[in-house]
């Protein structure tokens, strides 16, 4: 099993939409803040990766199931960890909860081409082989 | 073949990112945009169906699939039609493109519940069978 | 002078523009969220209040002034204090500052009209006299 | 009387809020829109000054004074004109309309430096006296 991640945030009135709940395209922008935590987390924050060393992560694919709604003010808990690792691609996992209750509330997937800053994929394994360790290891945590 | 029904957006700055290209969280605006189109076009617009008739369509999946990125003031066409109709429930299906060289730079799928407006599920059929005929009537375009 | 509340906040991949900063309609989002702190951490939550004692508090002006960009990954931190008490209208002040740096990045205000949920004037004194006091009492700091 | 342009744009869910109004932060993206539309009208498109001829107009200050709520699914109608001309510096002013009725919803103005890409003021008559011309133009509306 693949370790998870955790990150917070309260849902704001600006989240929300005139059915009373959190707009769904939010849960997106709540899946890049677990994700950039992972990445933090494991120590290679990705203002770091795309300043220092030239590594983009552009989003190809997400997937989104919705369950329940979150509501105003809800603290919202975000596990993140990763699905697959490829030679250039990477796979991240997401479930967001409502922290009072634990209820799940959307799980979903994101899917990343790893590349250079011009977009053209590279080998995260020969480039960052240090990074591609850290994350290996987040996948055969036991 | 399901019908294709067409609306356009242009992106502005707020939709772009540090990377210079349209936030992938911009496209569920923008299949929401496909999707209030095409029931104003086939004459049932959405703010009628949740003031008059009490039809909530709720978000339960989403899919996108990202091929090329959208440019800051590009003007996107969006077809949206329907891919599946069941008893109470509806999937979407989107293609936006680059209007002025056709490309394709995203696909996606919204599947959604049809409810009332305490989101218990409705036999669409039964409650509204002119906009079912709307519906099905979309689904076999020839 | 006005007591004044803290949150902080990160900046995301999503607030960011093509310029590479974090787009300047953000910090309404922002601003929310130490309007929003403010009230809860002198006890009146405003999910409570919009439920339970059905007070709503719609902006009826808005200002800031732009001083440094926000980029991405920043803590922000956000201070928020009330600047005016009238009968039925409040001004919020706030000051949102690069953490890291204690740079001032934006300063600005908002104003509020205090209406029951129909948006009709309420006298907040009369109607609610522990929350005028509460928040008397953070305009008065010394 | 400086010449107004106009602008049009439809609310979707994803602007709502839970009061069931447009949220207030999404009139600056509308402003934005009015003000790019400006300078397209003028034969200037933002677009091609940021690549082309490398002048950028950030925003210093923002001001807005809400009237009126606008509803998911209305059609806004956006004036955009020139409030100010100074030497590196341009105020936009702004009204939102609900089109249906023609009632102001909300007036604003945004304050902008003129600069090259690296945010260093320069003197617009100079670099780009056409631009400059044409927005002259705009100004000695009668």
């Amino acid at each position: 099993m693949a370790k998870k991640f955790y990150s917070e945030i309260r849902v704001i009135y600006a989240d929300t939409d005139a059915m009373g709940i959190a707009y769904h395209g939010n849960y997106v922008r709540w899946f890049e803040i677990g994700r950039t935590e992972y990445l933090r987390q494991i120590g290679y924050p990705y203002a770091q990766l795309e300043k220092g060393e030239m590594i983009w992560l552009p989003v190809t694919e997400l997937a989104c199931k919705y369950r329940q709604p979150a509501m105003f003010d809800d603290v919202l808990s975000i596990a993140c960890w990763v699905g697959a690792l490829g030679g250039a691609s990477i796979v991240m996992m997401y479930e967001v909860r409502r922290k009072a209750t634990d209820e799940l509330l959307v799980s979903g997937s994101t899917s990343h081409a790893i590349t250079d800053s011009k977009l053209k994929p590279i080998r995260l394994k020969k480039i960052q082989p240090d990074l591609y360790a850290a994350v290996v290891g987040t996948l055969e945590d036991v």
